[in-house]
This record gives structure tokens, C-alpha cells and sequence, in this order.
């Protein structure tokens, strides 16, 4: 972990393609900007990191990630305010989070500076390409993968980090309607839920795309034991509001420590709204449902920041969730994005200047 | 999955690199062949595959085996008879496999004659490189993971199955001392334990550091709940012989449908070995280890075939196993490994001829 970091190498394009791209018609993670930040672990080392054109990654057919899928990734935003400065989120969180996940996939971790130094300067080198238009935001992946090569499974000798920059549009649009899951896992008690790792994702799939043949859009995870935990929603933290009480379930090895849930929790209790941290059953949201009290859900993550849900499935039956005027996720998701975009106050040191 | 494949074309390369290799002296994994086959998934549907010189692959940083895991392979084994003639075995039954990892990591399902016929082919043109040093055979790798591109968590739209061929030493040597996991899992009631996924490999290598770390080879993984049930050895099945009788557990969506494990349960049968497929508790097998009716254990898979352990930890203790004149373990490798290269009768028709 200890580095002793040269100043980071920047190669550019010729030719920048950003004229190739509608600012206003961004999709999510589809577009990359012009360049990337590479970053080898070689002979027990992580080698200084480097700009360069953004570009294909060649790899021999052995490489560990084909085989026994050692990835961990983060998801991250950077906004441009008013006067055309830039910001980031808690990026500290998620490289803490970064090295968290590494240890339980067994990938090396990441010296501090490479990842905030590397951040910074390939934000500098493609400044231009971070998105003015109104509900856009640069999305920021970096990302660890085992490059080493061999059959044997068993850690890799060599990975690669790597940041890639997407200027994305919103990730839902709209409310989304959940099936609460009685039959798939998303993990396993002493897994690696909490990771993210590029497992945890594939996984669901399936799952989710049965859900959605039968009308719903996401699935919310509930434990493998009974299925009577809820514990994400979809590839989100998720909070359900009954009466005037925002419930989370408590992070685990099974649930992961979002940035997005956290800074909810943190708001929330700022605003005065009542916040309780603790697990919730399948049962007393359906009873909540039932007699009027379940209020609102929704999932928090960096992608799509508050996704609320307009209703849920569960055992064959629907229960649709009020409108309401003044919901908690869209005060929240205002307050968070007002910080986020520096339209607000930041009581909390949250947002991180360029 | 119908498909009207054209004929495999065939690109070789100009310089064969088998002369640089020690066929005496092979690893596991580690050398590969002069070609490999390659398949692609695009717009819906798997083109015909071909077989190419060995070479690295080219993907986009954004392509989603970096991000969130979509991948799944299978290990098989070549053996050449003292006739100079190629067997394989049972090879139908990675193919299903294959297609059962498919379906629960949303991959599309594989026709049967591009494994088939891909598998045949690339073993005809690298035929030289099977070995014929005893102990050593040509280990085969078909994979496929999700090359298509883009930060959206959801199923990619292109894939790559590719078949890479290793001719390979032994996968362990002698006998291993285990831990039995009090603490990690492998596996999820309704998650991917079942399907041969990269996640739940690179999900096993932290606890495995750890037990290493105290002086083990492999864990032997117990189910998520209460780390009451014996589930799987390392990446192989676990058999355990109490007394006179071969015990494994039941295939589930926890626990891999081995193809090793399988061929054990009806060649002990064969041979008059009382063999049961049962849940075991650790209790069990720590009261038959405390008076002695715990005779052997050994992993099973195709890699090592039989891998015999010589003992385990459990909470701090440590159980030896009796050193046996005819194990169980060593009757039933040779008997495998004599039909596998044609040294003995096939009475169950696993050998497919090349």
C-alpha cells in the first residue's frame, strides 16, 4: 500500500471525437470520453498510472477474468456547477470502498493517490466532455480486473486498473414496479455481497429478467434463508418509508455500504425526517401496505442517486404505493443533487472541488 | 438454439511453438496450444465458429466481463491410448452443463454441434500436442463471457465462446490437509453456486489465503446458514468414506452437478461400494473422525480427478485421516483414469473416440 507515485503520464488523442456526440440525448454508460486511465499490478507492484486514448484492452484467452471472474468496479459522478467548475461526490468513500472489495476478491489494493491523482487528472484532461445539460452528469468507472494469465484457480499474478468516463444521461426514467423475490439469492451469508464484484451483477440477471416477463422491472433481493429479509433492489440500496419513518436495512456481508444510502440516512436525519437502520421483514411491508401505512419506496444508488417505486409484487399479488405530493425521495434527491451540482449549502464536506 | 452451422474454417498458423515445450515437465494450465476456437454472438444469434492461431483478444474497456461478471467454462480432458488414438470423455455432459451455467447467468444457450464439432476440430488440428507422458493429459478449456459494451448492468448483447487447450501435468500433488469453513461461504440458496460462473471462484480465494495462511490447502465449504451442512472441497466435490461406505452430497443450486462425481457414484457402485448421496454434517464426520469410523475423503473433479485429503481442521483442531493400503480413493482413480485412456473396459460408455 505504500507508493511512492511519479507524476502520472498523459498521452492525447490527435483528435478529439466529442463533436460526435449529442450532449442532449445521452444515454447511461454507452458514450466514453476521449481518453483513460491504465494502471498495472505487475511483480507485486502497482506501476505508476497513465493517461492515454481511450482504446481496446488485449489480453491473452487465459486471463483470469475469462475464467474466474477476480473484478471489482466502483461507480462514481462528477458534475459541473454554474460556472463551468467541477465536483466530485465523497470520492474517498468509494476508494475505500474500492480496497474493501479487493480484499475479499484477493486483488491487491489500491494506493490512495493512484486512485485520486489518477481521477483528477484524467477529469482534467477530458474536462469538456462533462455533460452542462440538466439531469446529466459525468459517470465515472474505475474499475480492477486479473490480467494474469493460467488455468489454475488460484489469484492472478497481474490485474489492471482502469477509470473510463461516460457522460451519461438518467439511468430509469420514471417510477419502477419491484417483484419481491421468493426463490433467487443475490448472496450468501460469508459472501461477498457487500464486494462489488462483477458476480454479484451476472447473478441477477436471470432473475430479473423473469421478473420482467411477468410485467415488473426490478427485483428486490430478500435473504436466501427464508426470503423474509428485504435487502436490496436491484443493483440498489433500498428505503421504505412507513408512516413518517425512512427504513434501511443494516449493512452486512450480504448488503452493500452504498455512498448514496448513507449520505440518504445522513440528510434525512438532518431534515428532521426519522430514520431507523434495521431489518425489515417481507411481512411487515405487506401488513404496511395493507392497511395504509407504507407510504413510499425506493432505491438509492450513485447511478440513478432516488428510484422511486410506484409498486411491488409479491406471492402473485400487486400493491400499488400513493402518489404523493411532496414524496421523501424527491426532497431528497433534491437535496442530494442540489449539493452534488453545488446549488446548495454543504453542511456535510461531502462535495470535492476539481 | 437451431442452427444450421457451416463448415469450421480452419487458419493455422505458420510456425508451430510445439517444439519450445517440455512435455515432461508440464504445469497445470499454463501452455497452450498453437490454435484455439472462437464463436461469436451478435445480433442474436451464434456465428460459426473457427479455429484460429492462439492469439490475445481485443475487447473495449466498457465490455461488460470486466464490469459485472457474465461469464461461465467448463474443464475437460483429452487422453491419448497407447495407439496414438484421441478419447474423450463424456463430453456430452460439459456441453449440457454448459448450457445450464448459460441459462442462469442470462448468457444465450450454445447449439450443440458448434461444441461438438468446435471441440473435434480444434483437437484434430493441435492433435501433436496431446501429451502421452503418463500422468499428463490435454486439458480443455471452452469458455464464453460477455464481450458486448456499455455500464448498463444488465445482459450484454454479444458473447465469445472460445475453446483454449492446455496440455497439463497433475493438478495437486499428494494428498491435501483441509479446512472445514466456519465463517465464508461459496454459495446462496437460489444463487449461481450450481453453475460453473467465475464469481464463484474468485469469490473462494480470500478464504482460501486465509486458510492457507494457517498451514491448509483448500477449504471445504459448508453451507451459508449454519456452517452445519459439507458442501464442496476447494472447486471439486467432496466424497467421505465412513466405515465401508462412500458418502457425497446432493447436487442443489448450491452445490456443482460434477461430472467426476457423477462417474465415482456409478463406478463404486459398480464395484459393490456402498455409496450414499446424502446431506453430511460437520458433526457427523467430526464423531466418525473422533472414533474411528472415518476412513477417507477425497475431492473429485475433472482437474485432479481424485483429490485424497490426509486430513482437516475443525474449530482449531486438527483430524488426521489412516493411511490405507487400497483406498477407496486410489481404486477409483485408477479405474476412472484406466477408461478414460483406454487401458480397460468402458462398461458405462463414457469414451468418445476422437
Amino acid at each position: 500500500m505504500n507508493s511512492t507515485m511519479q507524476n502520472i503520464s498523459v498521452e492525447k488523442v490527435k483528435k478529439s471525437k466529442i463533436e460526435e456526440v449529442d450532449f442532449n440525448n445521452l444515454a447511461f454508460g454507452s458514450v466514453f470520453t476521449d481518453h483513460m486511465l491504465v494502471c498495472d499490478y505487475k511483480d507485486g507492484a502497482w506501476e505508476t498510472p497513465k493517461v492515454i486514448p481511450y482504446q481496446p484492452i488485449s489480453l491473452d484467452p487465459s486471463a483470469k477474468i475469462f475464467h474466474y471472474g477476480q473484478s471489482i468496479f466502483e461507480g462514481m459522478k462528477a458534475y459541473k456547477d454554474d460556472n463551468n467548475k467541477t465536483w466530485l461526490f465523497r470520492p474517498l468513500e468509494n476508494f475505500k470502498r474500492l480496497n474493501i472489495s479487493a480484499k475479499r476478491m484477493a486483488i491487491p489494493e489500491l494506493p490512495e493517490e493512484f486512485f485520486m491523482e489518477g481521477l483528477k487528472t484524467l477529469l482534467e484532461v477530458d474536462n469538456q466532455w462533462i455533460p452542462q445539460t440538466e439531469g446529466s452528469s459525468m459517470y465515472i468507472r474505475p474499475f480492477i480486473f486479473a490480467s494474469g494469465n493460467g488455468f489454475h484457480a488460484s489469484p492472478a499474478d497481474a490485474y489492471k486498473f482502469i477509470i473510463c468516463l461516460a457522460p451519461s444521461g438518467s439511468y430509469f426514467s420514471g417510477k419502477v414496479k419491484v417483484l419481491i423475490e421468493e426463490k433467487y439469492s443475490r448472496s450468501a451469508n460469508g459472501g461477498v455481497g457487500y464486494a462489488k464484484t462483477g458476480g454479484n451483477y451476472a447473478g441477477q440477471f436471470y432473475p430479473t429478467q423473469l421478473a420482467v416477463a411477468k410485467g415488473y422491472s426490478q427485483v428486490v433481493w430478500t435473504d436466501d434463508h427464508n426470503h423474509e429479509y428485504i435487502e436490496e433492489a436491484g443493483a440498489m440500496n433500498i428505503f421504505i418509508r412507513i408512516d413518517d419513518t425512512l427504513i434501511t436495512g443494516p449493512t452486512s456481508d450480504r448488503i452493500l455500504d452504498g455512498i448514496t444510502r448513507k449520505s440518504i440516512l445522513q440528510l434525512a436525519e438532518k431534515k428532521g425526517i426519522k430514520t431507523e437502520v434495521r431489518k425489515i421483514t417481507v411481512t411487515e411491508v405487506i401488513e404496511a401496505a395493507k392497511n395504509g401505512r407504507l407510504k413510499e419506496m425506493f432505491g438509492a444508488g450513485t447511478a440513478a442517486v432516488v428510484s422511486p417505486i410506484s409498486g411491488f409484487g409479491y406471492k402473485g399479488v400487486d400493491y400499488d404505493l400513493p402518489e404523493l405530493e411532496s414524496s421523501f425521495a424527491s426532497q431528497i434527491k433534491k437535496d442530494i443533487t442540489d449539493i452534488q451540482y453545488n446549488r446548495a449549502e454543504d453542511p456535510f464536506g461531502w462535495r470535492v472541488g476539481l
